[in-house]
């Protein structure tokens, strides 16, 4: 049975698929703390015992993410950490960050560290050890890094930017090809003699990929496809048959169901569907405490608003 | 004679300009420490004293930068720590990295956080506040992040990615447009209806900076514009008259001074030209274990190359 633990998988999208097979779920929770979502007796607490430090934050954010992992363990694909939110309260929130990571994966929930990283060669290379782990010590060693399986990577430097993140296998990349925000037509929708600039970055996504296929047809190399642009998520899987879309834009950023779903392939396979506020900040909504409960009932429901469609 | 230490300029294109009327150098020096970079001796002190961790790389990159900013201060406009370095090292790193910048800003240095972040709104933000402080507290407290004057960016988001970096007045960006990389071209010189990928994010960069010139008539979005490929650099600077332009590739990445500088201004400003192995690992071609004053020499030779041109 321990091939059922995703943990035990070597290929990324093989144990990204073994996780939405043994949960029937293909909901991926953002944990991306803020102080304004946490809710008020943890935030007395941290300040209580920490003070108003970076500390206090840093263990509000651990606390209500441990309670959370605990709420929606097998209830979900994935869970995608934010590294700003982590990153904006420097070392104690990197540690948070660390400790959220670990006890994910201690619940066997894949961990897509969402830092949207890009740059060349040996740099991107520290990017990669930063979330996977194997940065040279300077006697032999190897560090362990944030222990992510996935990060979220910005390939607008080209393949010196992207395959630098692929030398390691038993962890992929998802590459921003279509946002789900306003903007993202600036840049992302102008026209290049053969589509546009999110279609080429599609071609990339799917060459980058090509030699590297799990055994269940899905490749290393995934794309963020947000879920406020369907039209484009149905031409773009298109480009991309064996890619994994993980999808933003759902319920807050007013993407529904069908839109979010709208890229998955025939099968009804390569899509995960990402939800940040919606989940952890259910509480707010719920006019209750008991964060973990409340995101537990959202996560839920979003499951099966998803399963209507699928 | 206050109005001369940069960190007492308000905009950060004001800043950066004192800093290089100041030291009569456009140069900026890459804080990029890897193990394989540093001089044996400083490696087995670090090793004795903390074992082969990631505490003995932190402060062995943090011994080595210390000596590095003492050596270079006075004789260059900025630093520019890589920040994939130092997060490779986990919390360990960030420690060594916050107190390399610390002491930059102590010694009146800009400092460029190289960080090619890129993200939405409040993600964004938070991005911002990593680099440049200011995240909430949960009573009211803001953090002091780290303490950088620039941070770059990815722009493929569009402006929804690019303007919450902009929020608080005092801090810039360098917004990658024509990266120094063999591959960029795989994207980036992509042909639009009107000129290249990278040309319409100069387009957007222009746009983005329009309001926010400081009184040298400099913006405080900048672009990184690689010294590989002059002939871009001076079609770039046609379509972004005010921008500060970043230029990495001079030296290791085969940029000489009159690729570098190609897209300087009519009137001699708006480039800033890294170099990071060529400084900091001076010491290892120099045959001597004494990296400051290698990096020193090193930088010297720079400036009177790119001093041969301007």
């Amino acid at each position: 049975m321990t091939d059922l633990n995703p943990a035990a998988v070597d290929h990324p999208a093989d144990a990204l698929q073994t996780a939405i097979d043994r949960t029937g779920s293909i909901a991926c929770v953002g944990l991306d703390p803020r102080p304004a979502l946490l809710p008020p007796g943890l935030i007395r607490a941290a300040l209580e015992r920490h003070g108003d430090t970076a500390e206090a934050v840093a263990a509000a954010f651990l606390t209500f993410n441990i309670a959370l992992i605990d709420a929606i363990a097998g209830q979900c694909a994935a869970v995608k950490p934010q590294l700003a939110c982590y990153e904006a309260y420097g070392t104690p929130g990197w540690i948070a960050l660390e400790r959220t990571i670990a006890h994910a994966r201690a619940k066997g929930i894949p961990v897509i560290a969402d830092g949207k990283r890009n740059d060349i060669g040996s740099t991107a290379e520290h990017y990669a050890q930063a979330a996977f782990g194997g940065a040279p010590g300077l006697g032999g060693a190897t560090m362990p890094g944030l222990g992510a399986d996935w990060l979220t990577v910005n390939g607008y430097l080209g393949s010196d930017g992207v395959t630098p993140f692929l030398k390691e296998s038993g962890n992929g990349v998802f590459v921003l090809v279509k946002t789900s925000n306003p903007g993202s037509g600036e840049l992302q929708d102008q026209s290049l003699g053969e589509g546009s600039v999110s279609e080429a970055m599609a071609r990339l996504v799917r060459t980058w990929g090509a030699g590297n296929l799990g055994t269940c047809g899905l490749s290393a190399v995934g794309a963020v496809v947000g879920a406020t642009w369907p039209d484009q998520a149905r031409r773009l899987r298109e480009l991309m048959p064996e890619t994994i879309f993980l999808v933003p834009g759902y319920g807050a950023q007013g993407g529904g169901a069908a839109d979010a779903l709208a890229g998955r392939r025939a099968d009804g396979r390569g899509v995960v569907v990402n939800s940040s506020r919606g989940i952890i900040a259910a509480w707010q909504g719920a006019k209750t405490e008991d964060w973990p409960g409340a995101a537990r009932a959202a996560l839920e429901a979003m499951n099966r608003d998803l399963a209507g469609v699928r």
